[in-house]
């Protein structure tokens, strides 16, 4: 399995071979994606921001996700998932977005949504009078809390690298 | 020396019997902090968001950073820390921010600002009339640039806790 930097390396290279950039949404994360990305050298040339949206109202301020989602969805939703990612790219200067929000753990598990429920989104910045493109999964990580985070930022980072392959 | 992870748990007891709330405003850490932070289970208790402003661009929209402000002085300057730190509070629900703007190699350096050069402010909201206090620094640190960014998270999560500890 790929590491996190080699991701991200893979990452940096299919970004500036489209001359794209990066805006990313975490919640679950906590960063860790952005911390990723920003390990290697010269990822300035295509990382824009980070959005660690880690409260309900980081959500609402940072990424205009609507307050009624979260209530009738919870944070961990696919609604509230793509309204982060459609967010990011609203609030930055990206052509491309990604964003995570899931249930870590140890707590905040219940038997609908459980520890390693993750809900993830990418979007992907429309040109030339075409709408913006989404894509929207959840999973289930196995694992502690560590592993979790570790599995969802891999996953946010396989995601962006298969939508910018499609876009060829 | 205390690891990441030790400096996060400890900051993470300082505000919570403070009830406090942290926000973090990063760009050459580029999240390794909120990471850090958020590697804490229960840290959404204290931990509200973090703000990965890696471009120019970023500074100035999610932080309200004065344009000219980067103009005369730089990105990697004391005052754009300044400014990050206080836009991390006005733009937050936090009691106290820490901001980080650095140069973490290999490129990017100069006579002046070698790589290794990373600008501090930490930010506490003022409570009964009082203002905010800010402290304001500026390191010298050698090593890679995964060696520069793991020294300037660390710094930074060791100037919050002085702050909280000043504050009793």
């Amino acid at each position: 399995m790929p590491s996190l930097l080699e991701l991200s390396a893979d990452l940096g290279q299919a970004m500036q071979a489209q001359g794209w950039q990066l805006a990313l949404a975490e919640s679950c994360t906590g960063g860790m994606i952005a911390e990723s990305v920003t390990a290697i050298a010269g990822s300035s040339a295509w990382f824009d921001r980070g959005f660690v949206t880690y409260s309900n109202a980081a959500k609402i301020d940072m990424l205009a996700v609507p307050e009624r989602l979260i209530a009738e969805h919870g944070a961990v939703s696919e609604p509230v998932a793509r309204a982060m990612a459609m967010g990011a790219l609203q609030r930055s200067h990206a052509n491309i977005s990604g964003a995570v929000t899931g249930i870590a753990g140890p707590g905040g598990g219940s038997a609908l949504k459980p520890v390693g429920t993750v809900c993830f989104a990418w979007a992907m910045r429309g040109v030339e009078n075409q709408g913006n493109q989404i894509v929207i999964e959840t999973r289930h990580f196995e694992g502690d809390r560590t592993q979790v985070r570790q599995q969802a930022a891999s996953h946010l980072l396989k995601g962006l690298l298969r939508l910018i392959n499609q876009s060829d």
